[in-house]
């Protein structure tokens, strides 16, 4: 049997950016733009150009990528024609090879929300959607509020359907705009709606987690027949969320009987990126990861029960739905540090430091890493402190120096002139060899003003380091970022810094402590300390 | 049509203990019982007697419940007969009235994992359950991984459902251990156990959520028959959790066809303890509660969208799945840069502040909005924040106190025992009308550690605030989060306090500044004067 062909549609970048407290930047739509169209998807949901300067401006430079790039609007309104819409006109502007309108098909909405005639309504869809392909493009038409609308009154849902496909929408996308209707409804409605003529080639599905049935419903949808589904990375989305492609896309790719059935245009090889593209995510809209997550949280495959664990030494599949290799993501047998020597030879391998298997350091390096992951620290994207760690365990950490104190002054107060200002002074007592250094230094930008503790920290830490001066002068730091998260049965700050050279290399050390400015020392230390080691300086 | 009684048995206590990075405290333990009793659970799972000393202390002096107390344990093992099991005699000796044993169902797992005869295996199931209907319990089974043993070898998956539903088991309950059935296999599944002669009103599910489909399968299941649906709070559990109660419990109590054609133990009107029950439970486990969780979470009736937010005000039916009030949850209309008037106007409204359609004040504080979040500030999760700057553009901000300037210092050095330190301090000076109050505070947590340069501004800001004392002594910081963010061309960081107060109330501020410290600042001076405002306070 042939396997269908199944479309992925992302909308990360628009609904995803209705999610409370995500406000993308148009460079990280850029970034996430080229993350999705690389797991490839089918299509790329860009955002509503003309509704908001970063929209705008993401269009305006969007990047060219092999899924097809979407602009989304709403139909025209009631009163003036598709061409003479400026909100319409705003979002052909973008000149994507595909635009999605929403558009009602709830009589409540139309009459109530819109206060227009049905007859009216079907004219704008039917008019929007025939002024897109008449525009040369792609045409999608939301269906919006879908389902509530067809319990209300089917027969107006399915003309405002049967509008958009005579016009020539490409696809018919039903969506439950309010996240109410459970799996077995959807099912039902869409049965329905292919029964009344729209084939299930033309028809997608646009849910929300509101019930947290979101995946389900896209599932049954896909069962009942529609061919295009939609949802966002990690479940990003107005309210509760969308259905999380993250997890759609291991089911589909993995799980009978879609995995024959359908053929998508994701390559299962891709898989792989899946769990660490999805943490990039979060890196970049500064969220924890869900530790829960299906498929790709850092603990969907930790075995806590002693029971499961022995069992899985046995035989994995008696406790694994799917192999964690196949999506990216790792076991965790907490308590067993077998599985993980082989992994920790090949990550220190990486950093040019060789050690035979079998070596007793490496069980307690893995100890340590576990300890200090329960303090709250990461090594995941903090690859430098993990190597400086290994060294210090492995008795390979050269001591460049010594750090006797630190402190760091913060103030605001009026000028002379009346202005508020603020002013962050750091004094650093630095030991090498026998020499002893008192550093101290303000923070101050281009402009005079204040950067914070951290960056006097930096100032004064790199003002006099003696014979190391000329290698820590080619160095910078390029980023900082800070994460409230569970030390133990306290919250902690974790702190990542990242720094550059002028060889650019880049490299990420972490700190950790209760006191902020207490983590990003560490951190500073640490990034330090690597530079030193990758230059091969000689300790003083 | 009378409706049928469905079943709610909790394993928050024993499989939500299996999440990684929970460990429950006894006292924790009994807390949580209390919850889940008044809630209105059938069945409360509280442990596995004599696996753990926190479990055996639990069941020592467990709470008095309406709710079933049960205990968890394993069947017999192979060789002993059940009287002579220690390990079972350790669950029976916690006297609970009704005990679930889990045992195996599907062959990989008797002969592997195990390693012993499929006879044997079912003699296990019949008489440990035998033994626990002799000892006068109500006895449970969980068969473990029935789904995937049915698929395996029905024929012994179905014997060992008869073998303990023979011996006389109330409750016979299929598992799907390792999460990855999908809802329409479960459906299938359950199907064909009732139709072999498993009566549904004697049969339990207890899903996971590794494909992210743990409430789907519960549904499924009831669907197809069975009686008692089990799950934990917050979706706590091995993996990626269990069947999430929390989200379930709304659906069934609220939704068609559930709402008519069942009846459970928990009364509607508790319904609306929900969303504080499951915060409560974050708190406890000092987790942050997921603000995308369907019905409780605090973007789950968020509208961000511009055109839902306006017509909302016309009809909350228009986006909302369900009254929020219902769930105990309430409307959040937030701000961001896709709003427009009428979602200002509403929010306002929120806040008790009433302004006309058209008043020119909207276009202001729309324009402050835009130009404020250019700098990097976020109103979406900062409604205080908001509400603060809307009340100062219309002129109707109490001036509480003003603060003159401070100086924070964080130092760290090595004690008199040589062990590394550090301290941080905060000098304060506020005014209150015409009287000037220094203040200095030090960081300390319970146990003397240093909590960092906010913490201490905190102490030192709410040491001496006067006539505002007593209010401000209610209030406390719930969380901090940090975020490096792009203001203008510089980067800034983006500091987001949440406070709550003894009225169970919780806000949020916002604060940005190039200097952490700074920024930090502003939402706390901000976290305070809500507070004031919100309870009627007169400025001094």
């Amino acid at each position: 049997m042939t396997p269908e062909r199944l479309y992925l549609y992302d909308t990360t970048l628009r609904d995803g950016q209705q999610t409370q407290g995500v406000q993308f930047s148009a460079r990280e739509k850029v970034e996430i733009a080229r993350m999705l169209d690389g797991l490839g998807v089918d299509y790329i949901e860009g955002g509503w150009p003309g509704a908001n300067p970063t929209d705008s401006e993401f269009f305006a430079d969007a990047p060219a990528t092999r899924a097809v790039m979407t602009a989304f609007g709403m139909t025209k309104r009631a009163g003036r024609s598709a061409a003479n819409d400026e909100v319409l006109a705003g979002v052909l502007d973008a000149r994507t090879p595909a635009v999605c309108l929403v558009g009602k098909t709830h009589v409540l909405h139309v009459t109530e929300a819109l206060g227009i005639g049905l007859d009216e309504n079907l004219a704008n869809i039917g008019e929007s959607v025939a002024h897109l392909v008449a525009s040369g493009r792609e045409a999608l038409f939301d269906a919006e509020h879908l389902f509530d609308g067809w319990k209300a009154d089917p027969g107006h849902a399915l003309a405002c359907l049967r509008a958009a496909l005579g016009a020539g929408a490409r696809w018919i996308v039903l969506c439950d705009t309010n996240g109410g209707t459970l799996p077995a409804e959807v099912a039902r409605i869409v049965g329905e709606v292919i029964a009344a003529g729209i084939p299930g080639d033309r028809l997608g599905i646009h849910c929300h987690d509101d019930t947290g049935n979101a995946l389900a419903c896209s599932l049954a949808a896909i069962d009942a027949g529609v061919r295009q589904v939609q949802g966002t990375l990690n479940g990003l989305g107005e309210r509760c969320g969308n259905a999380d492609l993250v997890s759609l896309i291991p089911t589909l790719l993995l799980k009978p009987p879609y995995a024959t059935r359908f053929s998508t245009g994701i390559d299962r090889d891709r898989l792989r990126d899946l769990s660490r593209l999805s943490h990039r995510l979060d890196d970049i809209l500064n969220r924890v990861s869900r530790r829960g997550a299906p498929y790709v949280g850092a603990s969907a495959f930790a075995h806590k029960a002693g029971l499961h664990a022995s069992a899985i030494l046995k035989n994995p599949a008696t406790y694994e739905h799917v192999d964690p290799a196949l999506v990216g993501n790792a076991r965790v047998i907490p308590m067993s540090n077998q599985a993980g020597q082989s992994n920790l030879r090949a990550r220190l391998a990486d950093a040019g430091i060789e050690v035979a298997a079998g070596d007793p350091a490496l069980g307690r390096i893995l100890d340590l890493v576990k300890r200090r992951e329960d303090q709250g620290y990461s090594y995941d994207g903090a690859q430098a402190s993990f190597e400086l760690l290994a060294r210090r365990e492995l008795g390979s950490l050269p001591r460049f120096f010594e750090t006797d104190r630190y402190r760091v002054t913060v103030e605001r107060r009026h000028n002379a002139r009346g202005e508020r200002i603020s002013v962050s002074e750091a004094v650093v007592a630095v030991r090498l060899g026998d020499q002893r250094v008192l550093s101290v230094s303000e923070s101050q930008d281009a402009e005079g003003g204040d950067r914070g503790p951290v960056n006097a920290l930096w100032r004064a830490l790199v003002k006099d380091l003696g014979p190391y001066q000329a290698v820590i002068d080619q160095m910078h730091l390029a980023d900082f970022r800070v994460r409230i998260t569970q030390g133990g049965t306290d919250a902690v700050t974790r702190v990542i810094i990242d720094s550059a050279d002028r060889q650019e290399r880049t490299w990420s050390t972490v700190g950790v402590s209760a006191n902020i400015v207490d983590a990003s020392f560490d951190a500073l230390i640490d990034a330090i300390t690597w530079k030193l080691i990758r230059d091969g300086v000689a300790p003083a």
